[in-house]
């Protein structure tokens, strides 16, 4: 950030006044710019014994599979921007949401918010953001090319849960952060 | 949003090619800017049978009473965000967090992730942030001046498990949008 997108007079790194934090201030209205962690919210979508996953067409991680997720956007609920995301990604339609995986990722800021899903219809395709999406039974999951850790850890506790019998809401993180 | 904060040019609102929503995009340098939901992250306290609340020094709902929470920042978690803004505004240190509530509020673009979480010694004290911090039982909470509709709704969720005996994790949302 180099100017301020209010007046464009130029900005200042500086912790205003009772606060505990740089933030980025306007050198002549002052205004104070807060950069706050994003949520991206996802499906863990199923048809029958089936996963569904996309396969990037778009940066970063090209050409790996993920589970279809996205930036949450303003008005939105995450169940909403869940399956919003599931059907820009793959055009699936998705019913029947239950929160599944809170998960914070704190060195990207980010937090992760995974529901399962039911495709009650095989019916989806490739898009623009994925060149391939694809139904895998278990055994077929391809582990060594899943985008993100955060979906490998929800894809193995989904898997570990519905051999178990029971799902329950996971909350975890995945953290990277430097040692202070 | 009037100008690039990169370049300082105008920014004009358009939707940018394979998007879907107007965004603020630079006239110049064509920097997208996205504007997403942001997570307040805070703790329902306890201390024995008695809730902690602070009653609010700052706009908005100045002098009404809530539950310390507040804007996560970027390189925490939301657990460590809920106990950092317990004790911004209410010097209440809390051990033991355990995730209470997800509430999606759609309209203002919120997603509140409270937490139960334990003091385990009856220090707190005014804040910058609260004019008065003090201990509540059921009987004496102040519901007529609460600050938020989202506070009361955790604490009457709180209330009814706790006297059930069992917590479990409260899905929900306050959806004050118009229809479309």
């Amino acid at each position: 950030m180099n100017y301020c997108s209010n007046c464009a007079a130029p900005v200042t790194s500086m912790i205003p006044k009772g606060d505990h934090r740089f933030r980025f201030v306007c050198s002549s209205c002052q205004t104070i710019f807060y950069h706050n962690p994003k949520v991206i919210a996802g499906c863990i979508v199923t048809y029958n014994d089936q996963i569904l996953l996309c396969k990037r067409a778009i940066k970063p991680r090209l050409g790996l599979w993920t589970i279809p997720a996205g930036f949450l956007e303003n008005d939105e609920t995450s169940a909403e921007g869940a399956k919003r995301e599931t059907f820009e990604e793959s055009l699936a339609s998705v019913e029947n949401l239950e929160l599944f995986c809170l998960y914070n990722i704190p060195h990207i800021s980010q937090i992760y918010i995974i529901y399962r899903a039911l495709m009650l219809k095989p019916e989806f395709s490739p898009t623009l953001e994925s060149s391939e999406v694809s139904l895998f039974f278990e055994k077929d999951i391809p582990w060594e090319n899943i985008a993100f850790p955060v979906v490998t850890a929800a894809l193995q506790h989904y898997f570990r849960q519905r051999t178990a019998g029971k799902f329950e809401i996971v909350i975890d993180e995945i953290d990277k952060r430097e040692p202070a």
